[in-house]
């Protein structure tokens, strides 16, 4: 019973992950994206979280064409998280002494305001994973580095939190699903993530395949494109809705979607999340000194 | 009267420009693609190409942002590269001796086959660039070392080519886009690229917005969506579609677009690339001891 996740321990993945199956959850580590499909489709986990878009960056194109082409597992919930970093340095340290300054360079890249007026002399450093840069500074004696990462990882790896939620946008949400071999029963209120390709040299069709779910009052929450790799500059469409798949108005609006398309994949229906509560995920400010939780 | 282009020479994208602008125009590299369309919007070119999407990685999102919210340059001409892979050496090397094959991580990837059946023993070592690797190989002694990269490299390096088209996928191709002050009059066979972002809480928007290029046969050619970076989960579409904005039914079309929408900026119109003659962009590896043409 266990979930796999995109590690180190202590990571956003692993956030995901707690927030989806609590804090005394099992969980296991994995060092990509497509060895957490893996995990589950072998019976090494029974459930795994992968990013699926970033509300600054956009889609994880890795995560989109293992639902496309790859895994028969299904999409049973989704989870958001904020993206909040913290300035972490080794118990003791203080700000006039910080001279480098760690982290994936989009941990950087994502607090340029904060280290440009409040560390505009210290070098930056790449490393290969916020988690891993908290871990490096707050396991060592050296009072000169500091990392920026997850307050998981500076609670994780005892580090000192010197200043909280340093990110330029505070709107930084990351979405991830759950796989697992099943997708849920309706709650009434779902959402449905599924995949189309086109039928070919039928004009309008892309309007005409939207239509029936505009007839049914269907809320469509998101339309993406990626390459069917296939042929040139054909596109394989992603498509998430509100309502659930077994829904009356949702399940004939796929089938007429259906009658318009060479291939429509269901990616499954699951509980939506409830948005509402980002912002209310816990002071890891306050929690960095309390014991590693996993 | 300079292309600016992202560097080292010998690139894919070099490649791209001097498909736009021959084999004699001038060409400046740059390291980076917004130090693209800084170039150009400052005067130290005049034109720039950027990567916008390849045929199996899909979107270039830095790109597609760039579009969306920082420049105010018009597309005015798309050019589509394969992408084609070489197996190059120093002058005299050949297959028994190499040891060690280097490129960027993604030609190392794109070559999967070709490297577990012809040369399963060797060490893979990453490099930044497909172009620099190359560049490293030709220009060295060391006749143990291969690197996996551009025709154009090997040519302008002097490198020795083994072995040509050793990609795994042949429809590999990368779309570029030619920027600059000014889009282009009609020529007949034109695109045009422009995004939108949609009215809020009108149900069934997207499909609405769609419906006036349906019903006027206009036929599109792309639906990509990018994040709105203003608020969670909101989105840019960007359409891509057959026809020149100032074509009388493409004007109306764009004009109900309008209509319902908060915001449409067009990217411009310009000649589609005639993707005919992709796989006829001349032989690489017959060319690549002819003297540097850059």
């Amino acid at each position: 019973m266990s979930i796999a996740f995109l590690g180190p321990r202590g990571t956003f993945s692993e956030d995901a992950a707690i927030l989806h199956g609590g804090e005394n959850s099992s969980r296991t580590p994995f060092a990509s994206i497509p060895a957490l499909t893996e995990a589950v489709e072998t019976g090494l986990c029974t459930e795994a979280v992968l990013p699926i878009e970033n509300s600054i960056e956009g889609a994880i194109a890795v995560t989109l064409d293992l639902l496309i082409h790859q895994t028969p597992l299904k999409i049973s919930a989704e989870v958001m998280v904020p993206v909040r970093h913290f300035l972490v340095t080794a118990p003791g340290a203080e700000l006039s002494q910080i001279t480098t300054v760690m982290s994936h360079p989009q941990g950087l890249g994502q607090c340029r305001k904060f280290l440009e007026q409040c560390l505009p002399n210290a070098a930056q450093i790449a490393s290969l994973s916020t988690a891993g840069a908290v871990e490096e500074v707050a396991t060592s004696t050296d009072l000169t580095k500091a990392a920026i990462g997850p307050g998981r990882a500076a609670a994780l790896y005892g580090g000192q939190v010197l200043a909280s939620d340093i990110q330029d946008v505070h709107t930084n949400v990351t979405r991830f699903v759950v796989l697992a071999a099943e997708d849920r029963p309706p709650t009434g209120r779902d959402k449905t993530s599924l995949c189309f390709t086109v039928k070919k040299n039928i004009p309008g069709i892309l309007a005409a395949v939207l239509e029936p779910f505009a007839r049914a009052g269907i809320q469509l929450t998101k339309l993406e494109s990626r390459p069917t790799k296939l042929w040139l500059f054909e596109y394989v469409f992603l498509l998430d809705f509100l309502g659930h798949h077994q829904d009356e108005p949702v399940a004939r609006a796929i089938a007429e979607l259906t009658d318009l398309c060479e291939m429509v994949k269901v990616f499954g229906s699951y509980p939506a999340f409830p948005v509402e509560t980002l912002g209310f995920l816990g002071d890891f400010s306050r929690s960095a000194n309390r014991p590693a939780d996993a």
